[in-house]
Formats: C-alpha cells, sequence, structure tokens
C-alpha cells in the first residue's frame, strides 16, 4: 500500500490548483534584495520558488538589488563607501563599480535559474531602452549618479516573456544625456511592475512585514488598504526605512498593480507560501473594499 | 513564526520542479476506467490530478470507458448484456444505448473539470473524423457493432489542446460505411496515445500493476522492457485479462510513446504520484536500455 | 451541342453568385428540429443544405432539439412523460435520459455530416462553458432541471469555426451548482446567435410561417417588422405556440441578428431556397425600416 | 407550395457539392482566349463562371491573349501585321502596341470582375519578376521581341491569392537584358499551372475539344491519357493548330498539373459545366491510369 | 593606408543614418512627372533613388503620370488632342488610349525597379477597386471620362507593401457605373496618400519650388505653413498652375500627411537629396507650429 | 542650383544600392576589440557602422573582448596578471573581475548604441544558456576558468533580432558544472556565427590583414582561399598570433559562413568601407572557387 507521506505530498499539490490557475500567464515582479541575496540556502530558496512560478505557468519578473556586495567592491579597490540620507554618494568611479557588481550579482542569478532548468536572461535598465532616469537629489543636494525611474520601455520584457524567457533586471538606468545612474531597486521593482499592471509585486525583505506599532511585534498587519497605508505614513507610525517601502507599494496599487506583498525573504520559500497557501506571510496592500483574496469567494 | 506545516508545503511543490519541467506541454493520455470511475471520491481525485496536469503546463487528454453503465442501461431497457470472449454482442440497440451511455458519462467528466475551473470539451471518436474503424470479430465471429481501430486524425486533439481546452474522448467510432461501432477504451487511448507520439500514457486500472507470478504478491515489477514484456506473455506468465493491456503498452512504446504505465486507480492521486514523487506507482513499460526516469542522469 | 438542361444548371449556380457573396464567411444558426428531424429524407436535406453553405464558405452552427425521441426512450425505460404548461417536468431521471438521447442525436447529425465530407463536431453546452443557465419555473412552479439561459461564452464555437469545423450543438447547460439543466432548443440557439452576431438566425419548423390570421392560410406574412411583430403578440393575433418562438426573434433582431427566419422545414432544401433564390420562404423578422434584402438596392 | 422550378433549383446547388469540395482552396488556371473573348456574352459568362470558382473557395487565375485586338490596333496607327510560321513578328514598335493593348484588355477583365463584386488585381509577367524570357526563333529565323518563357517566379501569384485577390495575368515577360517579350498566352498559362502545380489548367478554345480523326466529327475524345496524346502527335493524327496546344497539354501533366481541360470557350459557362456537372466538356487530358474524376470512386 | 575619397564615402554614408531612421518603414508617397519622365537620365535617377529608399527600409509608392506620352499616341491614331481650360476632353477612343498609354508607362517602370534589384508591381487605379471616381466637369461642362478621385481602397496597397513589393500607380479609376476614368496624377497621389497619412507626399515637378512673388527667383520659399499657403491662394500671389498643386498640398497636410515637398525633378536625385541631406529643395509645405524636420531638436 | 557636393553625396548613397540589396535581413557577425575599443573616436566610428548596418537592414550581432581594462582592474584590486602561452591564469578571484568588467563594456556598447537611436541587449554567454563551454588547458595545463566553447544555442539571438533588438555578446559562458569561463573573443565570435551559419563575420583587428610575408609590407593579401590560408598556417608563413585567428577563419567558412574578413579596426569606418565600397580593406577568407563578391558576375 502507498503510505501516508506520498498521499500527504498529493494532497499539497492538489491544494495548490485554485492558486496556479488564478495566476495563470500572470506577471508578477519580485524584488530579490536583502538576507535573501546573501544566504546562500535562502538564495537557492528564493530562486527555486520563481523557477516553480515559471513552470506552472505564471510570468516571474527579477528586479535585484545588490547594495552589500557593492560596497564589498568600492573597498577593495581602496575607496570609502559616502551615504547622505541613506542615499550613496555615486561619483563616477563608484557608478563604474556599482554596474560592474549588480552585473555581476546579475549573471550569478541567471546562472541559477538556468541551473534548474529554465532560460533566464539578464538585463540592465540600459538594455533595450527599459529604464530612462531623472537625476535624485537628496536634500536638495547633488550627489552623483542617483537616479529616479523618469519612464519605463516594458518591450523588451514583453518580448522576453513572450519568447519564454525568465527576464532578471538590475537597477541600473540611463539619463537623457545618456549617462549611467543607479537606481533603488524597490523603484525600479515598482516603476517596472507599474508599466506592466502587474498581478503582484512582492518585496523581499528583512522584516516580517509592517507593524500597527513598530515597537509591538504582535502587531503585524496582515491586510492593509491603501487609505490606511496612507494614514500610517501621515500619522508617523511607520519607521525611517519603511516610508518609501510603503510608498511605493501605495504607488504601485493606485497605478494598476493588482496587489503588493512586503514578504520576509527571511523564511524560507516565503515566496510560495505567500501564493500557494492559505497562510498568509507579511503584509499584502489592497486596494480599498477588497478582501485578501483567498477569503474571497469567487 | 511560520510553522513546519507550512513549510513542508513548501517542500513538496518545490520537490515537483523537476517533474513540472520535465513534462511541460508534453502529451499525457490517460486511460480512465474502472473503480475510479465508480467510486464518487476517487472520481474527483483522478480528474483533480488531470486539472492540475493542465493548469500546470502538460496536455493531458482523457479517454474513458463506461462499460458497467451501459449494462445498467441495458438492463433498464429490459434487454440482456451478452457477451462473447469477453467481447460485447452489440446489436442495433445495444449499440445505441452504448453510445447514450458514453455520451452522458463524457459530459459528467466535463462538467467535473469545469466546475475545478478548466475549460474541457468532450468529444467521441465521431467527431472531426477522430476515429475510423474495422469491425472486430471474436474468434472469427460477428458480434455486431464492435471496432478494432483503423485510423486516427488527431487534428480535432490539436486543435483543441491549441485552444487551451482540455479533451475528453469517448471510445465510439466510424466505419467506412458510416456505422457506429464501439471501440475497447484501452485501444482507443493506446491507438491517440501512438498518433502523437504522446509522452505518457497512464491507464487507470483495478489492479495494482504487472506481477511476476499472478500468484505473488510481492512479485510486482516496477519497471518492465518491451522484451521482457513480450516474454511474460510468449511464456504464459500473465493472466488472459491482462494480456490485451499489456500489448497495448507494447504497441504504445514500439509506435513512439516514450513511457506507458499501469497504475492502481484505487489509489487516491495515484497520477500525482506517479508523476510528481519519486516513489514509482503500479508498473512502468520502458523502452530496452533506460531506467525508469526519476533514477535517469540527465 | 451540349443540351439546355446542363445550360440551364449552370444558369442556377451562376444565379446563387449574389448571395454566396453576400454571405461569405457570415455566421449563420440553424434551429435544426421538427418533421425535418424526424423525416430520414427531409433529414438529409436539410443537412446538405448546410454543408453546402460550409463549402461555399459561410460559417454555420446547427442547433437542434430531440423532443420526440426523449420522450420514446422516458418511455422505454417505463417512466411517463410529464408536461407543465408545454414544459416537461424533467427529474433527475429524466434529465439524464434526456441528456443521453440529446447526445444521441447530436453524433447521429455529426455523422451525417461527415459522410459528406465536412468535418463536424458535436458538443453541449457544458462543453467549453457555451451556456450557463438559470433554472426556469413553470407558473412559479418547479418543473426540475429546466433551465433558462443565463450567459453564453462562444469561445468554443470561434474556435472550432476557425479549425474549419462545423458545430453542432445540442441544448444541455449548467447551472451555476454545476447541476445539468435542458435548454428549449429554440431558446439557446436564439441565445447563441445573439452572442455571435449572427447574420442570420433560421428556425426550421412545422410551420408554413407567421399569420396575420392564423385561421387564414392566405395570409402568411413575409416579412414582417419588429415592430409589428410586437403587435402580432399585443393584439393577441398569434396563437399559444407560436408567441415564444416569435419572441425570440424579436430578441435576436433587438440583439443584433440581422435577420431571423421561420422556414418550413417540411419543404424539402428550404433552407438553399430561402438563402440562394430570389423565393422567400416562410417569414422573415427584420429590423425597422429595412426590405427584404434581395429586394434590396446594394 | 413551393413550385417545382424552386425544388430543381436547390437539386442543382445540391449536386454541385462534391465538386465544391473537391476543388476547394485548390488554384485552378484559366486560358481565356479566342471567341470567348470576343463575344460580350460569352465574355460575361466566363468571367462569371471564374467569380464563382473564386467566391465557393477555389483559387482562379486568368491568363489571357488579346491577338485580334492587338492586330487592330496595330492597323490603326498605319502598320501591316506581318507573321513567320503563325509568329508575329514583334518590332520595336509592335511590341510597344502589343503591351499597350494586353495591358488594355487586362484592365477591362479586371473591370468586369470587380463589377461581380469580386476583387481582383491585374499584372503583366513583368510584375513581381512574375515571367522571365529567352528569345524565341521561328525556324531559326529572328522575328523579333517574342520570347518563351524560360523561368516562372509565382511569388506574386500567391501572394495576391493569400490576400484574396483574384490575378488577371497578361502574358508579357522580361528578357535578360530587361527588353519586353511578348509570350503566346497558352505558353504563359501552361508556364504558371506548371509553377504552381495546379490542380486544373483549361483552355478556352474555339474547338469542341481534341478529335481521334479531325474529319471525323464524331471522334470528339473525351479523355486522352498523356501516352495516348503523344501517340497523336507522332502519328500526325492532329492538326498544326492543335499541336502546341496539346504539347503544352502534356507538358502540364508531367509537370506536376492534375488535370489539364480543352474546353469549347463558345458554349455559354463551360467552365461551369466542365467543373460542376457530370457532363464533361471538350477533352480532358489525364495522366496514366487515371479515370476522369467524376468517375472516380474515392 | 585607405584614401581620402573612401573616408569620405563612409562618412556620407554615417551622415544618411539619422534620416534612415526618422522613415523606417514609412510610407513615402512619389508624385512622379514632367521633365524627369521624359530625360532618360533624370528618368534612371529617380527611380534608384526610389529604390535605395525602399532598400533601406521606406515604403516608397510611385504615382506616375503620362500627359505628352498620351498626346503623342492619340497624334499617331490621327486624332487631335482636345482641351477645355487645361483638362483633357476625353472621349471613348481617347480614354481607351490614354489607359494604354498609362499602363505602357507603367510598366516600363516596373521594368526599370526590378532592372535594380526591387520587386515591384504596377496596378492601375481600378485594381483591388484602390480609386472609385465621380466624374469631373469643367466649368460647368461635360469633358467625358475625368474623375475626381472619390473614394480610395488603400488594401491592394498595404497588400502590397506587406508582401515587400514597390507599388507603382497610374492614375484611372472606376465610376459607379463601372466606366474607365483618367485622373490627374497629382490628385491620384493626394488622394493615396491622404487615404494611407503617409509620412511625406513629394511631388516631382518642373519648377523649382513656390515662390512668394512668381516674378523673382530669389523669391523661393523654403517652408510654407498651410495658413501662408493659403494667403498665398487667396491674395493670388500664386499663378494659376500653382493653385491646384498648392491645394494638393493642403489637403494632404489636413488630412494627416506629415510633410509635403514641392522638388525639381530636374535636379539629379532631389528625392535623395531632400531626405538624406540638411540642404532642403524646394519647398516644404508644413503643419502650423513645426519647423522643417532637420532643424527639430527631437 | 543645388551644387556639386550634395550631387556627390546623392551618388555615394546610390552606389551603396546594390550592396544594401545583398545584405538584406543577413546576419553580420562583428567581432569587435583591440584599438578600435580603446580609442573613443574609433570606438564611435565603429558603433556607427554596425548602426547603418541594422538600419539598412542588415542583421548584425556584435561580439566584444576587453583583455586591456581587464588587466586594469585586476591591478587596481591589487592582484598581478598572470599568463600561461598568452592564455590569462583564471582563478575564481580573475574570472569574478573578468564577468565584471566584459559586463561594464557591453553596456557602454548598448548606452552607445541607444544614443544612436537603435535598441540594443546586452548578454553574456549565460543568458539563456547561449555558450555552453568546455575547460581549456594550455599545454596540458590548467589554468583555471578559460573556457572553449562546446554548444551554441542561437535561440535568444534570433529571438532578439526578430524583435528588432541589436545583440551585443560578451564571450562568458558557463561549464557543465555551471561554473563561469572565460571564453577567447574570436572564438566566441566564429563560434556564433557558425551556428548562425552568418552572411558574414569580420574581425576588427590591430594589423591591416594577412602577409604572404609577415616582414613584407607590400605582400599583404586580399583574398584567400581556405585551401591557400591552411598551407600558410602549414608553411609557417604566419606568425604566432596569427595562426588561431587564421584557424578561425577557416572554420568558419567550413562550417557555413559565407565570408570572412580580418579588418583594420584603426581605418575609420573600415566596416562600411568593406561591405559599402569596392575598395577591398584587409584580408577576405573565401570559399574554393568564388571570387571576391565585388568581382562577381550576379
Amino acid at each position: 500500500m502507498v503510505n501516508q507521506k506520498y498521499l500527504d505530498k498529493a494532497e499539497v499539490l492538489i491544494e495548490a490548483l485554485p492558486y496556479i490557475q488564478r495566476f495563470n500567464r500572470k506577471v508578477i515582479v519580485v524584488k530579490y534584495g536583502g538576507s535573501a541575496m546573501v544566504d546562500e540556502q535562502l538564495k537557492r530558496d528564493v530562486i527555486k520558488d520563481v523557477v516553480l512560478l515559471k513552470l506552472v505557468g505564471f510570468k516571474p519578473i527579477i528586479v535585484h538589488g545588490g547594495g552589500k556586495e557593492i560596497s564589498r567592491w568600492v573597498g577593495k579597490v581602496g575607496k570609502e563607501a559616502k551615504f547622505v540620507n541613506g542615499l550613496r554618494v555615486t561619483d563616477d568611479e563608484t557608478m563604474e563599480i556599482a554596474e560592474m557588481v549588480l552585473g555581476k550579482v546579475n549573471k550569478e542569478l541567471v546562472t541559477l535559474v538556468q541551473s534548474l532548468g529554465v532560460k533566464a536572461v539578464g538585463i540592465s535598465g540600459k538594455d533595450g531602452g527599459l529604464l530612462k532616469v531623472n537625476k535624485k537629489l537628496s536634500g536638495g543636494q547633488d550627489i552623483g549618479y542617483v537616479g529616479d525611474v523618469k519612464t519605463v520601455n516594458p518591450k523588451i520584457l514583453y518580448d522576453l516573456l513572450e519568447k519564454d524567457f525568465l527576464p532578471i533586471v538590475c537597477p541600473i538606468g540611463l539619463g537623457d544625456d545618456f549617462a549611467t545612474y543607479n537606481i533603488n531597486a524597490d523603484d525600479a521593482a515598482c516603476a517596472i511592475a507599474c508599466s506592466m499592471k502587474a498581478e503582484k509585486l512582492a518585496f523581499l525583505t528583512d522584516i516580517e512585514g509592517v507593524y500597527r506599532n513598530p515597537d509591538d511585534p504582535s502587531s503585524l498587519i496582515s491586510e492593509l488598504f491603501v487609505k490606511d497605508a496612507k494614514n500610517l505614513i501621515e500619522n508617523g507610525n511607520v519607521g525611517g526605512g519603511m516610508i518609501p517601502k510603503l510608498q511605493n507599494c501605495i504607488d504601485a496599487i493606485e497605478e494598476g498593480v493588482s496587489r503588493v506583498h512586503i514578504l520576509d525573504g527571511r523564511i524560507p520559500h516565503c515566496l510560495l507560501l505567500e501564493i500557494f497557501t492559505n497562510k498568509g506571510i507579511g503584509t499584502a496592500i489592497l486596494r480599498k473594499g477588497e478582501g485578501k483574496y483567498y477569503h474571497e469567494d469567487e
């Protein structure tokens, strides 16, 4: 007789049915960064999740950062990393190093995906004119080659998806002067998700989610309406680092992304758990009037 | 913290990765019959399995029988079912009833699939000229409208698959005289799988698989090469009912089907277990020189 | 010298030119029922007509009934057919028989079409989710599995037409509860024609057409504007059986079908005569302000 | 009641069924010339036939001549037409006139087709590089711009057919020196039919067909195998004008055209009669071993 | 070492880059007539220019006249050409000759293009129903088969461009009565450019361009806004022949053509010079508020 | 009047006609390296040439190296570059730096192309599984992550070309172990050209071409047959650095590339001069029996 272990496995697969169906051929943008990028085991877990999403018929796109690795290489050539208001001061040489390091990280992810049997193509925001930027100031101060996304031309992403590749994007863009600019990876992921009206935008972070009270771990919010998210910011209930992230979530929903998730990248397979089980992970930002999808009666 | 149960679920999904990848866009013909068709719970299990295969990117086709239900309705109109050498003697009226009953079963399966959110289309071998038959004799004796598949025109199946429907086929065909003939469902499934060079042909049966010694339950064969299958038949090691089934398996492999499985339809989710786990179920019939796929080094 | 008979034949073909041109690639829904379904010769005539329409470039769809045959089989299993206000009371078993019988009729038509060299595919309203229904009451009374069409999803029909098949539809649908419901064939044909904005909807009936005075055979109406059709109903000038049929005609025109015809299915090749000659058959229901097409000056 | 006249009409249409089916989407090249081009009524008849063929799904191509009209215009400008061995001596000015006249005839045919509601495009062998020629000598003598077809590039014809136009071709070609050459219309039609492996090539002529004995009107041959056609030529049983025509027929069959017809263009609708009725008109040239198609058992 | 001559050549090609890019896949209608049609060397220059435009990715269409050649042939058959208000009185025979001559000119251009290695197809406004006309009166007087363009059906042009042919159009059209009408070539070119919203419409003429003062050669206008063009006409600053041409330019811009050029066809390669260099040739008619394109900052 | 300078420009464009035509839609692989990569002006010249090739309808692909820049960065992090038999000893860290530097160079080229108005996409041999490698030994010695191309999967290149992007490839590949390997850029370009049966493969080098006698500058070879190239190698007539390059040329021709060029990248616009003028630059390697293309009589 077949033992229970196998039957249980079958049950898990069967439970995945409605989710596989719901996201069939939908674009899912995954901002990949933080611990999940440093820990080798977590890295494999995340990439395996994305590969699975691809194989079961979704259209995932990875946007990755690389901050810590950039700092390491800046140091390696004997420079000191400088920050103003949390933004890296990016002179010519720093920009050159940043582009190289992000390129290297990009190809590592491509390699990892390919080793799992899915064809990936790694590009930067320069390729196919994907990301055009404006120079970003920090408190009115010029901090070098740091850019705000000005326009997104997602043609190259649609083309790669049509040809069945998994696109992996590093957050570099071109200015009108064709100079190279560094872009915050959260911003890049958000802009891309908006331009494609993605079904989902998921941020892999190093926090559990959004708290109603940052000092109270039990106040983690499962579902947050856009209006409430705005209130949290206005009322000063969220800490500094969380504000731009939450703002990205709000922007994405208002630009047509169906759902945004702040996930804890330190949990193995947090992406799969979020998508395939009825156990919500982290915080979901929703349009007003919608309940979380796995509570919906469709 | 996320509890272990959810992490285990994620692991099962991740384990499915290589199988999802292996059978991506491959045609899998499932002969569905026996207990799995009578027991309502098993029926739902089988159909859920097939729906999952569809959703994760495979191209399943169901070929079903309906023998017991036919007998029930033959009785209902006051006729007595007659068999010669295990083949139903099929006069005009019996054929009429058989076609009606198989049509009803066909639409029940369509309904079940649709209720799980996948679009199905139920056809018989008449539709689109799918199955052309010759009259089949039983020991030289005319037993009426019983047919052997003569040609398969799989265009309608390719068309339905292209349009993303799940085809469900009942084993009725047309003679050159455009008369209606009943076809053994195993034979129909085998002929269809051969004409499409299917990746897999799976027979859901009421037995555990093929035994080296029919009297010894411990002699179940996991993997059987075509050559050995032929020997089993020649040496008289398999019982009567098994011979035509085994012959179908041999034919299918020799006509280009990659792998044929005799599965125990009484095990819930036997199809998923066979395809998605490294626990082989039933007997796999293989081309000479190949090990079972999950032992292969690819 | 070529004799006159042949020259006359050529003339008939040449006369067909403008009609062939007018309906090129247009969808024509034919409700097939009544005597034309019982008389074997008339049946062949109707099917030959539809096959010709297909071959000269039209896109015909057959929707058929099967009332008399259903009653025959209900009797065969020892049940008594029951009607309320002309609607069959349809309990579980009756529904089961009705679906079986309609399925059998469906495949007979498929066979007949195929024998004339055109590929047909027979489906029910369950296939591809074609017909969704609400339960229909009869004077407030529950009469079982009798349905009103709620929504039509014509994708399967467009797909089959694109792949060059002739679709043949039997009027069975699914409720929201995925139960099987019987649908009046006139209603099903009308709903399908509306959903596809068909060029023509033709009802093959056992009457000559609509009469201005039901008691006066000479008062047959050739052309009837929607407004006048409504008056006929309101003024009580049409008998009971005709009211729902006329209402279907009115609905179809108002939903975008270009022309609806009530034809006498007892006249051999009535469909061809209607479409290919300047002899109007039966009654045409028209949009206000249009003359009958073969009087139009285009 | 519907009177017999209409029922007879329906019967004629129904009889056309198998032929419509047989030639569906097949290329049929019609060489149009002789009396059928001079008599206005016959002209309309021929063009109506071709338009009907187009509308019922065939892919007709007209190749036309214009000999008499050329002679008329040559005279009009005060030149004398000169012939050597039946071939027009074609100096610069004659060639110029010939091209103009053929162009005019071409557009007249285009106009006639368009007035019947089908889109036509008139081209010469220059357009799209359709016909390349070698200079043709007459008994070793240079007779000017008279060409033999050297190569056919049927791309423009396939493109026009794909775009649903009816192509009308006048027999003018280019030499390797890009000079303009006149081509015999029979030769041009034959070369085009061969290059497209047309289903049919039909020559509209001013004779009833091929005779076994030119002096005996009762010896008209209905079906002629290629081998027998060769014998007729070798044994001197056919007169001078018929030899090149018969040779074209033989070439066409040997190059892959399925059937060639020599039709009497003086019979109204001879094309329709040949294709749509079981009354063969004129002489059919066949591949050895085939009976005429309407005697075949398919 | 490579000498300067070759390096200069490379520079010219490089300078062409932005123009090649700007007009990539854009439709450019060239009205070809006047001296450039009579002088053999200028003719080759114009056709080479158009062929180059085709090869570097533009979609040129030639519309040609043939007035002088028509007069020559009218004379040749002993008729006298008659004009009323500058419009040719076009009786039956004149129309016949005009169509023949334009057809001949058309095929000469086809031949020239083909000799340069590009596939051309020559059509008249009859082909594919391209040009439908109304009879045009001259001061209220019937001058025969002279037509005003009533409608353009550009399908045949789009089809030929899609299939990579260069279309060459002669200005003949059909009336509602299917009679043949002569059309002014400027009018035909303008109507075609409008119907396709062409990027450019260029008139090759025998003048240098539009003058602010027709008596002062130094008053040639390089760029002319639509409003100013209207003023020139209203104020009587342009001579008789120029008025309809200027009106065509105004119409074209107002119907959506991006830019219209009046070029001096007597300058070799005037088309290339206009398109590929920053030396404007002739007069450009522009939409209000736009500077000439090579002064734009894009 | 238009001055001579402009007419000369037009002439140059017209001269380019036959070459534009010859290479329309053909794949041209350009190995870009050496001085042309260091000198900023030469770099712009090369990229402008490639952009022009793209715009006039060719399908260029750039494969670039980056040796000098790699050495500079290896030095920057305080490592010493080590070479064995001219091959860089490539340990883990060197490979990491090499990949980063090549990635940076890649995106600089992408930026330059985009600034000229053409969409480019920069990839490495990892993307889409383009280049799979075997470890390469140097005289039997392991020199680290240096690879020989084992297989090319050009799908990603065909996909990018189809979507109208200009692909720019850096010579990095994956081993079977999914480790990163450096590939000689000449080898990568050659392998890619072979896998796509490119029309042309052009090596931009720092030499004028191949000499019959390396010591005699006047012995530069314009055209070299494969057989003669082999003789040069066997007879020791070519120096060390030239041998592998010449071997690549020989391999390419034998694998189906139509023509290979060794060009002097120090000459501005050497690519354009080679392709668009009848002044051959450098050395062309040809298949036996062919003269250089611009001497051919086609």
